[in-house]
């Protein structure tokens, strides 16, 4: 059976995407081709005009359009608290919460020996440099995961040894969470890092 | 918090896709930004191709770059049998079961009266031009889903009153099926399309 090669090279491209296997990919194509060439068109131009676009911020290293994002200009944010994070969609997730009015350091990572990426991938000269030169605490978000658990202790070390004041954000139970459907590994770590209550 | 417009604009045009949200299409850009940019662009290329070099072929309505599809060209392909199936994606699994080697009639639908799709929309005039021109059987393998099976009957009634043969593709369980595992409609179905065993 032979399909058109626009079509073939259509759903293969569609493959780059994360999670897109060759049956979603086809599924994706034959919708597009049938339903939304508009949307096709503009998903082109999107792809295009963002790969031609986008690079990181100068500072924070986040996907930006400029030199130095938006951010990092504004003089509402407070200089001197810095957060760490592993990716752009974790610095979004901190922005909707609402609880944090400071400074960010976006990895693009964490670190991960066997996939080769070590300190100067995640650019953390960059990031000691920029905590040396304006006094700030410096924030730890990275994930509870054994490599995000890694990088942290990893940037705490360099980060202590010059001095600079570093804190990680609390692990525990989930606001709503209950005991009995917590995993007992969370549950452990919120005995361990119990916090005393003021009288 | 601002990201960038054009980042912006790649994830809500991401969301054209079927399937993706808000939360996939966030992941996908930030994963074509981040490790795929050579497939971003490759992809938008893709898709821009696609949409320019692919139409309808003229015999079986497929996509098809060239006016009549390769599959409709081939002389090895019998021309006394004709499967009507709802979706490229349909005729796809038919030759992939390596069971048929006649020709097809993509109606690229279902008849969805709710949804604006009549027997103008699925071009039944040219499927029943297309039986009358070249003598043949037309198998009808349409999904066994309430629409699927209207569109079969009504195909059918169309290519009666022409005098032309017409057959559906058999209802059942399916191979390597348990009786205890089939839903109930389906046994039931199995049952009253019984098939003597001749001896």
């Amino acid at each position: 059976m032979n399909t058109p090669s626009a079509l073939d090279e259509l759903i293969a491209a569609l493959r780059c995407l994360p999670g897109v296997g060759p049956k979603s990919a086809q599924r994706m194509a034959y919708h597009l081709l049938q339903r939304d060439k508009p949307g096709a068109l503009r998903l082109a131009h999107a792809l295009d005009h963002a790969v031609e676009g986008i690079r990181h911020c100068a500072k924070c290293n986040n996907f930006s359009e400029e030199e130095i994002c938006e951010l990092c200009r504004s003089p509402k944010r407070d200089a001197s608290l810095l957060c760490v994070v592993e990716m752009p969609a974790d610095l979004l997730m901190m922005e909707q919460a609402q609880c944090y009015r400071g400074m960010y350091f976006v990895l693009m990572g964490r670190l991960s020996p066997l996939d080769g990426i070590g300190a100067s991938e995640l650019h953390l000269e960059r990031l000691v440099q920029r905590a040396q030169e304006q006094p700030c605490e410096v924030i730890l978000a990275t994930n509870f995961t054994v490599e995000g658990d890694a990088t942290a202790h990893y940037i705490a070390m360099l980060l202590n040894a010059q001095g600079i004041k570093v804190s990680r954000i609390a692990r525990g139970l989930p606001v709503g969470g209950e005991l009995e459907h917590v995993d007992s590994g969370t549950l452990a770590q919120a005995v361990l890092e119990r916090r005393p209550i003021a009288e």
